[in-house]
């Protein structure tokens, strides 16, 4: 199958299985109270309104690949790396004091406008958001425990998710440090692009779909080995679409990045390379919060001309083979083995 | 024993283990980065920086006067209701903008303050602190997930972990919005402490300690309506000393409820018998972040003779006697009874 044909397929069953049980919440948050059914409904909003879903589908994929045939318990575990995902989106939202998620606003500004007339709306929307947040994050917990799968895999699906929760947080904290650091590298973008988004994105939900399917460890590391250099490479990618890609599919701002000062590789290797021009071109763009486009366009502008963008698309490609080369030896059944080695070259090919 | 001494020999053990837990953490952040390390090192000192230890002493006492004979794994599940008390408060903390929790600087003070020299030092503690309590969430699930149970307890154990997190979120909810809303009633506080204070400090503590030990639905079910009425007491006396208590003592400021403007039963009582003049004041009084010493001495005075103070004590009496009541014909050892028997009492009395 067509892997774009095999996302859609999948997204709609996780969209129904996601819907049905945040409906459940809903019901089980009114018996409760008004307030607590409200937050409910703005996190199915939020939950919704869109999204990739790779998470929950690479979960999938995985299980099935190794063996799985459970369907519909899988379907939980992949739900629940969607619960995460929005656990740690709406913090990560609040954290960079962003408005705009996935086309909609951001759970944080949901509240404050709904509370408008109230003193101090910001705050108060930021306190929903932190709540929301955490409530996320034991629902994510909840659909796991309840699932399908016997007690001993369920522990273990419930230690990974954890896990990947705990990772993430360490590589956000070296992400919000990079934008008041100075002296960032290409080692720590490497580290930070490993805990944030290659464990988070990649790895962690493979391994979640293996586990379930009863891998072993041996298993576990040879999709790690895969799950890595792929999740660099999406982040790479990731960074060149928050700088030259549109606001209109990526559903938030493509000057994101540069207003809150971060410093991603085409950052870093844009000043190695920049001439003193250049240099302090760079240096007043980044954190500048109120940018014109004119000014994103010489940024850009910059960033080809110092060879950075080749740098990061020739390093992403590079990631990316080495994740094929990895999984072609690997005992997956045919149809996963065409869907681990098409979905890399997806990745990068994504314009969104 | 006495209470105070069960309590006190509790309390250095839960201590010890909280200790060596988060030195293995530090341990292995400090393989991923330093800012890892850093985050675990001031999760630690905000962990051992004191508190009660209330919920991890029921627990225990829980789980032994259920006849539970594991000491080495029940203080691990009583270490996860400490580190879900602090990912609580962490997140608390933001919400109310306190800068002060167990006589310390909150996380987020503690952020801002060694980063002070960066732009915007307060947008960064509170995005720090956002993390530390995810991290802290991770964690309680983890030394859950790694007890020397088995493993059809570790998965109820964490089930209810989670869903005291969902329903503290729900409580805290109501919390933020009543001081908001210009409605509030008696029942919606009392809903509120059920949430945010029964089920939290009380039935989920002694709920976990019992599942630990093997109790049935039934012995839960008995265990909820002691737990129930003692944890609305606990939430009205604390309320009192919210009011009336000493700063030193509480470790926090004795006027923090007032200035976020906290509708608690306290207000709601004075405000209904109060006359013309009285009301004027309360009105002006809450939410009032400048509020003077003399103030507040006028305030206490007013809910003092209104007979608010007296109704608070009364009600938080009449529940304690409804816990006492249920716990007498209940199956638990004898020291188990008398642990039970007697804690409502000592909460009552306590002056911080």
């Amino acid at each position: 199958m067509e892997i774009s044909n095999t996302l859609k397929l999948y997204k709609e069953k996780i969209e129904l299985r996601l819907r049905s049980f945040l409906d459940e919440k809903i019901a089980e948050a009114e018996k409760i109270s008004n307030s607590s059914k409200e937050i409910m409904e703005f996190i199915k909003g939020f939950n919704l309104r869109g999204g990739k879903r790779i998470r929950p589908i690479l979960i999938i994929m995985a299980y099935k690949s190794l063996g799985g045939k459970n369907d519909d318990a899988i379907i939980d575990i992949a739900v629940s790396a969607e619960l995460m995902q929005s656990f740690l989106l709406i913090h990560d939202d609040i954290i960079d004091d962003d408005d705009l998620r996935r086309g909609g606003p951001t759970i944080h500004r949901i509240y404050a406008e709904k509370y408008k007339d109230y003193n101090d709306p910001k705050k108060f929307g930021e306190s929903m958001a932190i709540i929301a947040g955490d409530l996320l994050a034991s629902l994510g917990n909840e659909i796991i425990s309840e699932s399908d799968f016997n007690e001993k895999k369920k522990l273990k699906l419930l230690q990974k998710f954890n896990k990947v929760v705990k990772l993430t947080g360490y590589g956000e904290i070296i992400d919000i440090l990079s934008g008041l650091r100075t002296d960032m590298t290409e080692e720590n973008i490497s580290k930070m692009h490993r805990l944030k988004t290659a464990v988070y994105t990649i790895e962690g939900p493979l391994h979640m779909g293996a586990i379930a399917a009863g891998a072993s460890d041996e298993q576990l590391k040879i999709l790690s080995e895969y799950a890595i250099p792929l999740g660099q490479a999406f982040q790479i990618k990731d960074d060149i679409l928050g700088m030259f890609g549109s606001e209109v599919k990526l559903g938030k701002p493509a000057d994101s990045d540069i207003k809150e000062g971060k410093k991603t590789l085409l950052i870093i290797k844009a000043i190695e390379n920049a001439d003193k021009e250049q240099m302090e071109f760079i240096k007043n763009a980044l954190g500048n919060k109120n940018i014109t486009e004119k000014e994103l366009i010489k940024l850009r502008e910059i960033i080809k001309k110092t060879g950075s963008l080749d740098y990061s698309q020739h390093l992403a490609e590079k990631r990316v083979k080495k994740a094929k080369n990895t999984i072609k030896n690997f005992g997956l059944n045919e149809g996963g083995k065409e869907f681990f080695l098409g979905l890399p070259d997806y990745i990068i090919k994504r314009d969104y």
